[in-house]
């Protein structure tokens, strides 16, 4: 069976790990969201990528979710000796070697999705891990501006605001603040990476994990084409809501949902991605009454534990979607 | 009083830590050496110059004479585990932020005299340092190439050659094979950085520290302008004896001696520099034999104790050395 997977950081990587227990035999790509990404240094960092690699290649730090086990930090402290920031994006010495090979491969000329597979190389995650796009896309979150002040906003009446980069949003200032929109900068001008629609195209299953439906899977289909070729390839494509109790399960993304319009519930989130995208919904058991809100929608919908508490309850929940997905097929 | 100071690394740092205890008052330019300058896992190293503001900084690994103290191996680990070399230089963790910093602000467009500065802001190396060029200088030797074989060096009955950067015969090779020449690449076309040739016409003295005098000092006079300002100053030119007892005191100077048909003696070095640039040449009294040989040369001549065994040693050969300037001054 080929699945394929659009994965954003955390909640992509902890799923893949439960959906590849669930299906050993499958093949399976993930279509990797690169929006995050962000120059550090001098340095090429894409967080979401790395998460997916390090957590199914056994080098995420567990605990975090994010970021290398055993990290030490010796170059962010010299970093932050010669007053080189930022200090608030917090790479460790581990985490900066895979940076330092992906930024010298990109340098010699190579395309993201090659220096990708070149990192797997090592890591041997068990699935293809793609970048959605070799192009350069930047997620930036709109956002209040108190320090701008000043009398052309107050003359028309609103506050002045700017644009933030969305690493700067969700890590510096933890979405603390309104995001009044989030933009994915250079998306419309960005391109399928190699191997994105292909896996698409044959693809068994297609699913949506409990990422940010904003910025890790909206992001991904926000690449012109991506969308498309899902909503095209007349398979089952199932979600699961990375909503429960009408809070995230972990993160902000209530934050970046109202930027967007949506509300933070389990049914809001499906009807956002809308019928013509997915035909399938999971929700946690605590969100049961969601389930004819959702299948009023035009999604089948069912209501299963969605707490991806260990690796086994995770692997059900995998279990669960690929289970829905063949309903759907029918 | 000014003094300039054309220094490598280890050699070249110790004895301005000398210098700076022998007169603590004095304004000193170092003019460094960066043909040892080497693009690794795409950042720019810059071998000479990091020694010599580590060392004046208070940073340097005492023992070693080169790198941080106190140094980790994260990143270089890490390198290796994703089969990136090369393995044989040993960037430490806290030395690689060094590097990083470097070639971000390289990236940014900044010269490689502005990025010296803004690193030393931080060290405070308590000398000026300035790179001897902003332009790329790469010095290669010339080696032989038994895996070449072939019929075409045989042919021509000569052994295949081949070129290798420095730190390769350096570290690698640890200077195990003999050197055909020494090229520093891109020499001719390079440029005095900013402030170089102004610091040199405005020197009180010039001295050469116990540097190789080929790799590192010969590097620099090859930059076009600088050898010709040193001439012209109008100042004494003191220089330190590297070869003690017809060795060098550390490093393998006499390998790369051999490759510009130099012996490896205080006088052949003396000699190499030659009058119309060295006014002052200070020997090992174990070479005591040698000052005759280098008056003769014309170039006033002293033996005194040359080991750079700890500060107040170094402090000693400094006032020596100018102690000589004064004299050749007259």
């Amino acid at each position: 069976m080929r699945i394929v997977v659009l994965a954003g950081g955390i909640g992509g990587a902890r799923f893949l790990r439960g959906l590849k227990s669930a299906a050993p035999d499958a093949d399976i790509t993930v279509i990797g969201n690169t929006g995050d990404d962000i120059h550090l240094f001098g340095l090429k960092v894409c967080p979401d990528l790395d998460t997916v690699m390090y957590t199914l290649g056994g080098g995420i730090h567990e605990e975090q979710g994010w970021g290398r086990a055993g990290e030490t930090f010796a170059v962010k402290e010299e970093l932050a000796a010669y007053g080189v920031g930022p200090e608030w994006f917090g790479l460790g010495d581990r985490d900066f070697a895979t940076h330092i090979v992906r930024t010298q491969m990109i340098g010699a000329g190579y395309p993201l999705s090659a220096v990708t597979e070149a990192l797997c190389a090592r890591w041997q995650p068990g699935v293809r891990l793609l970048p959605m796009t070799d192009d350069r896309v930047e997620t930036h979150v709109l956002i209040d501006d108190p320090e701008a002040g000043g009398a052309e906003g107050a003359a028309e009446g609103r506050a002045p605001r700017k644009a933030v980069h969305f690493q700067e949003y969700w890590v510096r200032l933890r979405a603390s603040v309104p995001a009044h929109a989030v933009i994915p900068v250079g998306a419309e001008q960005a391109k399928p990476a190699p191997g994105v629609l292909d896996a698409i195209a044959g693809a068994d299953v297609i699913l949506f994990p409990p990422s940010n439906p904003v910025v890790s899977v909206g992001t991904i289909l926000a690449v012109p084409g991506i969308r498309e070729a899902i909503a095209e390839a007349g398979v089952p494509v199932v979600g699961l809501s990375p909503i429960v109790g009408d809070a995230p399960v972990r993160g902000m993304a209530d934050k970046v949902l109202a930027a967007v319009g949506v509300e933070s519930t389990a049914a809001a989130v499906a009807r956002h991605y809308g019928s013509g995208l997915l035909d399938g919904w999971l929700v946690d058991t605590v969100d049961a009454a969601a389930v004819s809100e959702v299948e009023a929608a035009g999604i089948r919908c069912r209501a299963v534990p969605l707490m991806m508490t260990d690796v086994a309850a995770t692997a059900r929940m995998a279990t669960e979607a690929l289970t829905l997905a063949e309903e759907v097929r029918t």
